[in-house]
């Protein structure tokens, strides 16, 4: 029986981990749950899964869930420390972190320093800080299993093999909602086409994301970290069937592909399952009822916000956090409409060029650097009116 | 410093073998050249290669070549029990087995049985005694690496990982030079139509086999040997493009695919350098490049004599040692336009419902099949006139 703690236990990579729990009573014990504000969810959640210990960003959602839960075990937190010290609960197998943003960071970190595994779904984590969690995980022997089907796919394919034996990686990536739309009608597409991919369905942070590449953007950082590769040897490959998730090229010309389904819950369950497989029916991959994989170049003129991300991959450092907290800013502002598509590159490009590149040394570092661009964002959001 | 045996130098996966040693002179010896008549060739490759011993087929070439190489240190040998000498070579590493036909059989044995490692190309051995190759190789601790472009893949995709987490393994089919042309024009496609392969170069007999998909069929049986997989496990897919060579389906909904250029010396390569990968240029794989890999279904109308070998899969034992024996003399009568392109398949189905399938308990057996079809077939084909 694998104990699991889920943090972020209400959004859309919580709610498929739940799913997978649902299938395999036997395998997998529900000890943690972390939610944010979704109290009725959560709810539901603890009546189903019994978990021992439940934390809530409010202190005041904590207080009155403490009262209705008062006649059982559960124990209940709140805020950043709850969310620590749910992480330190003894006797966890594996940490599932699905919260979005930094805000994940620092409880990936402290699981790990524990030496509890890591099925990472922040991708966040491993762009603003992949050097200090690598560093962490390779003292405490903590794994990092991926979660994200494009990482899943990379691990998947690398699994055991020697990294000097890898030539190149692609992630693949659907193209979005806006892969085939005039470039001149990309700058004022509205939220509700940004949201609508056409292939996962997702957060609303990752949606946009995807629709502007960042998402592979950030993947390329994550997956330079997370596997020790060069810059020069991560690539992105716009396949928009989205069944082929990551292509590692070995120095020889051989190329090993993992594919599935559309479907979150089969890279979940495996980072839940890992090493092992475990039986499921009905996502049986057939292609000849796919019939087509197709394959494109990227078209940097219609995704500039990757050729961004690609510059803080090679130079690295304080760069990727730069990018990751300015396009986070820009990503919420126009979520909330107050600024177009178009307007979401400006702001990461500003910020980008505001920073002097430098190295990292701490981690205290790295939160300053996102908290002071994310102050630099929002002044130079200040200073705009949504453009339509 | 790998030492290698060359048994089937003068054919194609030979000379590509001998072109990936070129590649590697500080990771690779030929210490062994093993040809059939082609002497002129065998003749460059000593020179170039310096081989401490070669057999050839013919008594008289063997006479012949012994004249001209007296003053060296070179060993010529003769006939299959010359063939058995060779293998028996000390201080051999790997074996490579690309004798087409049965012949192969006995030298792929002997290697296994001495505990030497051997890489696989000829597919009969496996098809008509997969059985007893995998108990000698179990005893014995020596290796398969096959050379198949499909089985390699299947071999990279599996690499390790435990067999009950397989749900399916495809292996890919171009289709062949047949695969669009109308259904009613195929029974008198002539010899240079079918020896048109359009993605691989290969000899004529495997060519007229991916005509019929017999050598799909061939491919299904050795997959079922080699990697100890139950019938039902195995397909093919149509995949025109050959950038696919196969596809494992684990029991968890995910998919590895193997994929390349189609040029055989990455197979080969991999199967002389496992488990390592040695850098190559000029290799890469670029999907972007190729825009489309395509998928569909086999046509069973067209390409009869694969139900022929699904039904020798399923039922085994001696079924497929007809059904391989049969093929061989179809499309020995077909390469030497005695029958039609339809007539293959008349062939090999009159040989399998003659024939009660029963198991089989020795190598004897086995070979005395074999014989018994061959006659059968030559028996039925007399009866024959080439219909146009």
């Amino acid at each position: 029986m694998k104990k699991i703690a889920i943090l972020g236990s209400t959004g859309s990579i919580g709610q498929n981990t739940l799913e997978v729990v649902r299938r395999f009573p036997d395998k997998l014990k529900v000890e943690v749950l972390v939610a944010g504000c979704n109290l009725n969810l959560l709810r539901q959640q603890i009546e189903e899964f019994h978990p021992r210990a439940v934390a809530v960003r409010a202190e005041e959602d904590a207080r009155q869930l403490r009262q209705e839960v008062k006649k059982t075990s559960l124990k209940v937190y709140a805020g950043e420390k709850g969310l620590e010290e749910v992480v330190c609960f003894p006797e966890i197998d594996l940490v599932v972190s699905a919260i979005t943003g930094v805000a994940g960071l620092k409880p990936t970190l402290k699981a790990l320093e524990l030496g509890v595994d890591v099925a990472l779904a922040n991708k966040e984590s491993m762009v603003v800080a992949g050097p200090f969690i690598k560093k962490i995980a390779a003292r405490t022997h903590a794994k990092i299993i991926p979660i994200d089907s494009e990482h899943s796919g990379i691990f998947q394919c690398l699994d055991g093999r020697p990294l000097k034996s890898v030539r190149k990686v692609y992630l693949t990536a659907s193209g979005g909602p806006f892969l085939r739309v005039p470039l001149e009608d990309l700058a004022n597409k509205s939220q509700s086409e940004a949201l609508a991919h056409p292939r996962w369905k997702m957060g609303k942070k990752v949606s946009i994301d995807s629709a502007t590449l960042m998402n592979k953007g950030l993947e390329l950082i994550e997956a330079r970290f997370l596997f020790d590769l060069r810059p020069e040897q991560l690539d992105v490959l716009i396949h928009p069937q989205s069944i082929v998730h990551a292509l590692v090229e070995f120095r020889d010309g051989s190329c090993l592909a993992q594919l599935s389904q559309t479907d979150m819950k089969i890279p979940i369950q495996y980072a839940l399952s890992y090493p092992e497989r475990w039986e499921t029916t009905g996502n049986s991959l057939d292609l000849s009822e796919v019939k087509n994989l197709e394959f494109l170049k990227v078209e940097e003129s219609r995704f500039p916000l990757l050729a961004l991300a690609r510059r803080a991959l090679e130079v690295g450092g304080s760069l990727p956090v730069v990018l990751n907290a300015a396009n986070e800013v820009a990503v919420e502002a126009f979520l909330e409409d107050n600024i177009n598509f178009r307007q979401i590159y400006e702001v990461v490009e500003y910020c980008l060029m505001q920073h002097s590149p430098r190295d990292i040394n701490s981690l205290d570092e790295v939160l300053d650097i996102d908290q002071e661009t994310r102050k630099l964002a929002r002044e130079f959001l200040k200073g705009k009116v949504k453009s339509k």
